[in-house]
């Protein structure tokens, strides 16, 4: 799974998070009333134009074309209301993923209960250098380490159970740099997108290499995606009766389905046994969903997000600002496959005139 | 898979059908006039009644209460229309399934095309029994052998020529009693109450121990369920490019979702997240789909369609009409579950005034 790519990098770059931290700071105490103004004065502008926070260029252009052409009775290009779907990859896509995804620090921050639950495991590793906080030590855990954390933190309760654990971490945990609730670090202009595609008549949907239940608990409040729009990596559940007889499902340790790379598109097509007319990713285990949006009849929208904004966001992937994150999903052959099948590019920089809503 | 349980006695119950058939045929003939004048004269009822093709009964009562119940603003069981989930089985709850499911009558007609791309096939087993035409020889096939059937006619070739030749079967298609397409064998009474939940803000769904991609193809024009509400017993697919490099879909041979018994809960949470609020069946394999719903907070409709109407349908299972039908999945045990557990059990001859639209 990529999620645990980036995981070997979260404690690396813990030092570098502090620094730009502190940096961002100093840059946002100064404008911000100049900032406040500007917005009252726009706030007209704003009603009109469902893409506000985005800069007019070619990214804005080819998501207002793709509309107009897939959606005007009789064009060349119409797509039946029922056939519209539009795809967007979550971690990276439609919030930060920087320093890590934020359903590992989730999985972490379970640990010490699941011991409590399972004293043995408090000297089993990698539960141990988890509890001891050695961040040194918890640096060099590796993809199997990690593995063994999501399973153990993500399965043994009963569905319902599950979704009070994160919407209650959800409601508690903070950011490292921003200090704010996860659900807030959702890129506003994507918001924007995802509400504009919905208002033509697009089904939008998560399609995460990140927890499908996990995602899926605040998919609708903070995307306005419903659960069953909601298609992400995903572990058994098993049918069993509680001691009253009362039938409920149990989280499992055993993955059905893997989101990633070509699983994106395959478990597309066995949600939905649709191909998408819209995709939306940032890294290299969106490559295979981007690609068979593209090979689709018709108008095409296949859009990948550049994270190029150290300032605003974090500049990684070929804009290598942090080198710590040259390790590999977000490489530079990925854009120039964008640029040699007809994807758009999206600069965090240039595109877009804001990037969080709390901004 | 249930399939095949029901798959054995599609050869044995061919004499019964004919039999069958041609009394349907003769007591349909003479009050055809008069059908039609009260059709014409009931036109006006039919309007305002969602359920026209229900007597009054408890059945009919039980849905209608329950919408009442949880569309109610303000009421105790109020349900938001975001979390409004309505389940389906398909086979023998929305379209006839006696004497065998439709799909398996379409995995015997692809048969000779197989073996013709794949000669070899032609004097191995199952494939040569069944291209023998001899009957009586594959009424002794087993359930592994129509599990080798399914496994080479349902894979192997692009999702899309899978859809095309679903499509052109079931142009031609005919079921052996009525000689109609499948696509007619559909519940008129059921078709209703999929309406009548969608008009009151439910999703309906298919969730069926069938192939998901076999009813996709026809779910959205005969039920008005989009591909993407249709949960079913899956196969793989792989994601690979063609010579021109163009990405698409194979279908393989390998189970994903086994669609059936526990499965059809854990697969309706993998597939939408949500608990149904009802939700419709008909034998042991929708036994756990039906508890599952049950077992939610608030008001929740369960219903049970009983087979005991042999002369417009069939009778089996708890009306055990057709001796044959004794092998196993409607089984009494089931019916004495429903009056146990408060479902509603739906008789076709008691409940339904017409049982198809052709009627």
């Amino acid at each position: 799974m990529n999620l645990m790519i980036l995981a070997q990098r979260t404690w690396n770059s813990a030092v570098t998070t502090t620094r730009l931290c502190s940096h961002v700071e100093r840059h946002h105490g100064a404008p911000l009333v100049v900032l406040g103004l500007s917005l009252i004065a726009s706030t007209a502008v704003f009603a009109a134009d469902p893409l506000a926070s985005w800069n007019d260029g070619p990214a804005k252009q080819a998501i207002v074309e793709f509309v107009k052409a897939t959606t005007q009775q009789g064009g060349s290009q119409f797509v039946s209301p029922a056939e519209r779907i539009a795809t967007f990859d979550q971690d990276g896509t439609l919030w930060v993923e920087h320093p890590a995804y934020s359903q590992l620090f989730y999985c972490l921050s379970r640990v010490p209960e699941v011991v409590k639950a399972k004293p043995e495991l408090a000297s089993a590793e990698p539960f141990k250098t988890v509890l001891s906080g050695d961040r040194a030590a918890m640096a060099k855990l590796t993809l199997d380490d990690y593995l063994k954390i999501a399973m153990v933190t993500l399965s043994g309760m009963p569905t319902d159970e599950f979704k009070q654990q994160v919407r209650a971490w959800l409601a508690e945990a903070r950011d490292p740099r921003w200090k704010r609730p996860f659900t807030e670090l959702t890129y506003q202009p994507m918001k924007e997108v995802m509400q504009y595609l919905r208002d033509n008549g697009y089904k939008t949907y998560i399609v995460t290499g990140g927890g499908q239940d996990f995602v899926r608990t605040y998919s609708e409040e903070i995307y306005g995606v419903p659960a069953e729009q909601v298609v992400g990596s995903a572990g058994a559940t098993a049918y069993v009766y509680d001691k009253s007889g009362k039938p409920q499902l149990i989280k499992q340790p055993k993955v059905v389905l893997n989101d990633n790379d070509a699983g994106k598109p395959e478990n597309i097509y066995l949600m939905t046994g649709r191909q998408p007319n819209a995709a939306f990713g940032n890294s290299t285990g969106d490559k295979q969903m981007l690609e068979y949006t593209k090979a689709g009849q018709g108008a095409r929208l296949v859009m990948l997000v550049l994270h190029d904004d150290a300032e605003r966001e974090y500049a990684y992937g070929p804009a290598q600002a942090l080198p710590e994150t040259k390790v590999g999903t977000f490489t530079q052959p990925l854009y120039d496959q964008a640029k040699r099948d007809g994807w758009t590019v999206i600069s965090m920089k240039k595109d877009w005139k804001k990037v969080f809503a709390f901004e």
